[in-house]
């Protein structure tokens, strides 16, 4: 038996027989010298099998459309963009007349050394776009060397599939009746088999790098996607695990539903929101089956940064319509662009910092490139009587960042009043608390905003010096830390004695472990993935708010997170045993 | 008329004719093939070549070591170290067989090779030592193609020293009674020019990155090393402004070296602590001189990356003493390692880190290498016999770091019972407070703690999540913001509620224009750069407690760093006329 931790990817817990799936990768590629006279004939050969590969995809999106969800069409569309692309192109035929290598090798190369490119990059967005370009790369090669590519079409059993990484095209063409778990060397939580794993609910655990080399075809494993577990061969004790695991989750998720309609309120009545986090407007669809009562950080970098999505006025206006749509009268909370760091607009030159996580991005990115932020912001100010539509800044440091923001915020809406286009003046403003230095001037942030969210992540980051994608010491990001949980409580404090709500839009949000305190501290908001909220929702049920403020006094008092961690579990073991590992 | 900014290295404004030095860089280096055959011939030609070099370093140190410093000799010592060194030996060996070029080519390409990994480090030490493996390479080369150096010994009138980069041996070499200022495009605060600079007291700003562009030989030229600042053909406002400055300067030169021996104590009565901050054991000599009253910040790393300073046990502890005896009963406060990061022992493999600041570093690096950790411990107790001795740990998160860390120290300790080493039982043990967590949760940890050290540089950039080295965002880098204030205050708070002291050692405490604020606040100890002492003890002779905790509880009540920079600048105004820009 062997057992690997990853990234959970999408819930649920699944066993079943591996089918090792390595047909996606490349085929072995020729590399030979090509006389100088040969280079005509080379382009004209990578020219057809570019326009092959633009057929095949043309036929796949006009037979299988159907049954694409809207995010991968856009990534057809995107690799057509990218397989007419002029620059693209003259890269190639740049490279095939200084190398004089075969086309083959030329287009290996190319592409090879763009997705290493995106592999280093520090941001998970721009490392998981590394598949759209292999996945062209391999089209071309395939078609210039003749190769038929299998397909994961033709499955005629139920089976855990387990891949190195996941084409979009093998992710559409997949029989997802007979895939029950996905377990992947790469890949994480946004990346194209996250998003399809969770829309076909298929449990997947994803980022295992090594997981390929480990299974093997035949074998059995256990995908736990809840905790982002695989276990290799289990033996009986895991099996038996397993066994009592799925039956509690089934029994819970039945129940779960029953809960999904009734508000968030504890046994003594006092009620709390429960929202959702979201990435790109599609999701909007799907977060009301899980009970959510609104959105309470929809991440508008995501939509720039998405191929097939220019971030002009119109597309941007188009996406948020939809999520207010969706939501009807329901709150919804846009974001202004975290961008910057790693994660820059294709356009916009690359600055390389020695420390991004403390670098140019989010606010400080955008006041820097003020009419980038108009214009998100008059687009927002346009969408915003088609809803109940708020606006959030990301990375607030200070007072004067605030008061800048809300200077481009009053411009666009008077260049809006000028151009006659109708806006809720009274829109509300609010603000990630995610830097230690704001959390510690909560109070006189509060005076100029309208609401609070806290980001856990970054705050963690920041509050204990440590990065968490650092596996040396990652072990120190304890959200409850002491020091933190001060954090936390300062931010919310300010937030009340200023007559404003105070939200959390971090993992912490979302992880049951914490709902209990967090009620306790006061939060008024929790916004998290929505398959969190019925269980979070559940324990919120099922406490009342005087049991959780005396265990948020109690570990208030604690001197080290060893020690909150130890009084936490003991809460929940005593008012919710069933739940928990 | 030009101005320009740069790194203040050394103190002082002077003003004079520029000498544009360019002899120091390498001669052009010719490139050719050669025949398998000659490789012998190459190779003899490199030994003979280096030969020389040796020879030329040992009759440098025997003939001129009455006026190198320590240091200089170490870099000396060390180059001859690295002449010797067979793996620099077989890398060249390989080279010149592999690439059948000549040896001038083979010891350019490898020696920057070399260099240019140095200089693209993002630890300001080892970019300063690519021009150790400069300045080898050089003689090397002048050897091969039997090229005479030109020599700084030769300058026959006073200059103002302009150049890319100063080698150790042409730093030796200079005329130092010629040399009125230096301005250099690279080299920062522990450069060899900079220490070299600060030891004749010759102003200097360095790295001013293309200032060897700008002036042309024969310019006038101002050097100001307090401001860090360099005015290149100044016009008629400027003149006079010097001229104002210079006398000024004079005027409280002698004025802040008649109070070398007073005692910082306020108007009305009340003391505080002014120490000093090292990175070599060779600047305890000198900071007495400037009215130090110990050492608040002994940065011990330092003698662990110095070329010539082998970290074994036996010569950190000669390293040790020498200070203590050097301060003889005064206070010393000696710093674990902060290493870490980008700055790691020659023989730890680098790990690479996309956030080295949010790191695996300092304490967290020590922890996870326990005997080079106890080893340094052991050390220190070894000396905590002779002198004053203290020992703080970097970089404390929370109370299980420190917990650790204590346990280390006691284990330490019984290995020194156990060998019969004799050491101060009750030696102090501090931390410092540079962590957002940490000054969070000072109130826990002044529990286990006998004394706090304030890290403002650190401090502020965690805050405000800031790498102060960005230069897109090192704008939000204000240690007046009021979060970092509260921060600050919090710190010295919890110190006294639990009847310990609170020192700072980062840049604040050695600002004169923070010395009133931090007086207010209640700080006890202030540690800083030697030269700084005089003009912070003039402010707090001349100030009275009372009105700086005034100030103080104004600015507490300040809700952005424009408005306590307002403050401050009126206070130091009223009180301090004469200071300031």
């Amino acid at each position: 038996m062997e057992r690997l931790s990853g990234i959970s990817a999408s819930s649920g817990i699944v066993m079943g027989k591996a089918f090792l799936y390595l047909e996606g990768e490349f085929p072995d590629i020729p590399r030979y010298s090509i006389q100088k006279s040969d280079t005509d004939h080379e382009w004209k050969r990578l020219l057809s099998a570019i326009d092959a590969a633009k057929a095949e995809i043309q036929e796949l999106l006009d037979t299988s459309s159907h049954e694409m969800t809207k995010e991968q069409a856009q990534i057809f569309q995107a690799q057509l963009m990218m397989l007419e692309d002029e620059e693209f192109h003259g890269q190639m035929k740049e490279r095939l007349e200084t190398s004089l290598e075969n086309i083959e090798w030329v287009v290996w190369d190319i592409s090879h050394e763009l997705t290493q490119k995106l592999i280093a990059s520090a941001d998970a967005y721009l490392r998981e776009r590394a598949v759209d370009i292999s996945d062209v790369a391999s089209r071309i090669l395939f078609k210039l060397l003749s190769i038929k590519r299998f397909s994961l079409a033709d499955l005629k059993e139920d089976v855990i599939l387990v891949v190195h990484d996941l084409l979009p095209s093998d992710a559409l063409a997949m029989n997802k009746e007979r895939v029950k778990g996905i377990v992947m060397d790469m890949g994480g939580r946004t990346s194209h088999t996250a998003i399809l794993a969770r829309a076909f609910e298929i449990p997947a655990v994803l980022g295992l790098s090594r997981v390929t080399k480990l299974i093997n075809d035949g074998d059995t494993v256990i995908v736990d996607g809840n905790a982002g577990r695989v276990t290799i061969k289990p033996d009986k004790k895991a099996l038996s695990r397993f066994k009592r695991v799925a039956a509690q989750i089934n029994r819970i998720s039945d129940e779960l539903h029953a809960i999904r309609d009734l508000p968030a309120e504890t046994l003594d009545g006092y009620r709390v929101c429960l929202k959702a986090n979201i990435e790109l407007p599609e999701e909007a669809d799907h977060v009301l089956k899980y009970g959510a009562e609104g959105i309470g950080l929809y991440r508008s970098e995501f939509l720039f940064l998405t191929p097939g999505y220019p971030a002009e006025e119109e597309t941007q206006y188009q996406a948020y319509r939809r999520v207010l749509e969706a939501m009807g009268d329901r709150p919804v909370t846009i974001r202004t662009l975290d961008l910057g760091g790693d994660k820059l607009l294709p356009n916009l030159q690359s600055y390389d910092e020695k420390n991004p996580l403390l670098g140019w991005r989010a606010i400080r990115f955008c006041l820097s490139l003020p009419e980038l932020f108009k214009t998100q912001l008059k687009t927002l100010l346009r969408c915003s009587t088609e809803g109940n539509l708020k606006i959030m800044f990301p990375m607030i440091s200070g007072i004067e960042e605030l008061v800048n923001a809300i200077t481009v915020v009053e411009e666009a809406k008077a260049e809006c009043l000028e151009k006659g286009f109708p806006f809720n003046e009274n829109i509300e403003i609010g603000i990630m608390i995610e830097i230690p230095s704001a959390a510690m001037t909560a109070d006189i942030l509060a005076k100029k905003s309208d609401f609070f969210s806290i980001g856990t992540n970054d705050l963690v980051q920041y509050s204990i010096a440590v990065d968490r994608g650092n596996e040396k010491v990652n072990y120190l990001a304890q959200p409850f830390h002491p020091g933190v949980l001060r954090f936390i409580k300062r931010t919310i404090d300010a937030a009340h004695e200023n007559g404003i709500k105070a939200a959390m839009c971090g993992e912490l949000a979302g992880d049951p472990m914490a709902t209990a305190v967090l009620l306790g501290l006061g939060l008024d908001e929790f916004s998290m993935t929505a398959s969190s909220i019925p269980l979070v929702k559940k324990i919120i049920r099922g406490s009342t708010i005087e049991s959780c403020r005396i265990l948020a006094e109690k570990i208030m008092e604690c001197s080290s997170y060893q020690h909150v961690t130890f009084l936490v579990e003991a809460w929940m073991a005593e008012h919710f045993p069933d739940i928990g590992d």
